[in-house]
């Protein structure tokens, strides 16, 4: 059996699991950052669960890796393959190919591409903005002159982040914070640009479908 | 007759009176937040119209679906429909059926495809910064902290959040504040983006048409 | 000669001293909401000229409608037209006929589609930008609790909202300068949008353009 | 030899050379605005390097001009050229020639289209940020009621202003460094506009590659 096709297999059988293993991360990440009246031991189950996750994450890079066969290469071609094993916190970004691969079993209609691609970037922006709101807020939790005093402020300031809004009632000010804030900027302008793209490009081809008689919505 | 073309003749009956009907809830709900001095008598009938209204809403919802036959699936191909029951404030955005009802009457020459685009979507953003700035206000007044103090005040923040510009000199403090404003940085994002993409591809379209010497506007 | 070569020549020989006047119009507007020294005199002399100039547009308004025959119908068919007799601020946006009109006479190549749209919305922007600024200016000087002191903070102001920006370190306080304001947001977003899309689309252009070894900008 | 071809030998030979140059110029810059406690010497030395650097751009300038041999139309058609011949802070965003030399002696596969101008725009706004953040710092440091007042501040609110989040927190308050702030939300819309728009064309693109069963980022 050649490389390739063990590496279509690898991904079909690994895809769920991993994606499930990213959730966990997520919750178990949320739970130490939110949890502060929590037994320091249950601190220390969170942080290794996340840990191995973490190796779980990297052992399955690594044999991606091996059996792409593309040498430092499969770096650049794989990329948010490895921006996740670096910032795991963004694994459940990669909810296209679950979707594929619970799609292929279940054997239903896909979406039209407008409706995949306004789902695929506003999950990903829903994402993007709770686990980001997590990150600023561990970092700005407790700072001298900080605006960000719950996690729901930071959930209602990676809103008005995201959509580029920006208020400004709340704002990070720790270096740590504003790193992330650059971040999720730049990430939120990339997926709702994509979003509102997509929406509106669907409205278009709605309004132009004159001879049906069929407006949206109806 | 079968249920196809009785699900349209339907749409064709109630699409007008439906509108009518909206437009009176959304009356009804703001004589009820604004009207402050009002009798106490007075808040009931408001709260009644709008129960009375929200289950015609209903039995409407349930009309179609019973003609449209398709059991579960109705309530993800028919998803504006779907959200207006829920949210009948925003039931003013079906405001294309009604355009067609109309034009279908008069028999009047429709827009273009971009001036259709433009005064749809424009329209929905009117609409959602009326009903949007009713709602975050009511949920606002009073709030300790609050720096909406006027529904005027309301609706300025509900064009500074619309339009993304965000300035935050007035920004909703509560939590249910924050979730319809959340609701309306997306709503607003997609809708203006859809009015700026169609007029600056009108404008690109207008522009091109060099041979008949005919620029914007004259 | 029928009307409609009628209506031609009357667009080609006002052009140019329309678009001048209405320049001299926002030269007066601006000396009298700025020279605030000056002696009531001068200030009668800046509304007689503006209200002079005014009668001309409307006067020219009168001749286009009866020349084009189209009864009620031309309010509609010439939009931009309409809003320029309104609010006569707005007259400079009509760049485009002049810069036809202009052409014609050089007979000068034209510019690119690209390089079109982004000057003639640029240019638009600028303009909305100082004549907005001016008037909110106006309705803010001296109002309780305005934070728009100078005509530089007005000028400040209109940049960071027509560009959606937002920090809201300066922010209208008086409702006719909210309405006002709200105006500048969308109009800015539209001939924005229109700028940024130009100029994406151009940039793509120029870097899918392989073969002639051509990037841009050498 | 004609000058077409010795304008592109100049290009091609000067180019690498010249980006160096304008790296060492902002670093130059950077050292000049940064270094508060440095001897007064070596901001001689800075200011010195930056003259002598702005010669050499002064004078390849003049010899492209000369060998283009176009007359005073060579100033609009080589705009970007003109701009950083004005500005040499903004000369590396003439990157895009570099990478094309580069490439042509590496040989190497170019990227995709999508792929270059993300790359391109995304580049130019990281440089846009990093020179104009430098720029308003020095014009803002030590004014009164100034809110700017370290280089990290600077940075953050170059991001929170390129990507039209606009929080507020710091802004700038002279007017040098509101007339840089303009030039810096203009240039950051148009530049994040086009990453934004090529962003979401790829991830369409990549969408509608349904046969092929190649989700992005697997």
């Amino acid at each position: 059996m050649d490389d390739d096709s063990r590496a279509v297999r690898w991904t079909q059988r690994t895809e769920i699991p991993l994606f499930v293993a990213s959730l966990v991360f997520l919750a178990a990440y949320a739970t130490h950052v939110l949890a502060t009246g929590m037994p320091a031991f249950w601190h220390v189950v969170c942080l290794s669960v996340m840990f191995a996750l973490w190796l779980v994450f990297a052992a399955d890079y690594a044999v991606r890796w091996r059996l792409s066969g593309q040498g430092l290469r499969f770096v650049t071609t794989h990329l948010l393959h490895t921006v996740v094993v670096v910032l795991p916190l963004l694994r459940p970004l990669r909810i296209v190919p679950l979707y594929d691969a619970v799609q292929r079993k279940a054997g239903e209609p896909r979406l039209t591409l407008h409706a995949r691609v306004i789902s695929y970037a506003g999950l990903s922006t829903v994402l993007l903005g709770f686990s980001g709101a997590l990150a600023v807020y561990q970092a700005e939790r407790g700072a001298p002159g900080a605006t960000m005093r719950t996690y729901g402020d930071a959930v209602w300031w990676a809103a008005s982040t995201l959509t580029t809004v920006g208020y400004g009632d709340i704002t990070p000010v720790t270096p740590m914070g504003r790193v992330i804030a650059t971040g999720m900027m730049i990430g939120g302008l990339a997926l709702l640009g994509a979003v509102t793209g997509s929406f509106s490009s669907w409205l278009m081809q709605t309004f132009s479908r004159e001879g049906d008689e069929r407006p949206p919505g109806r």
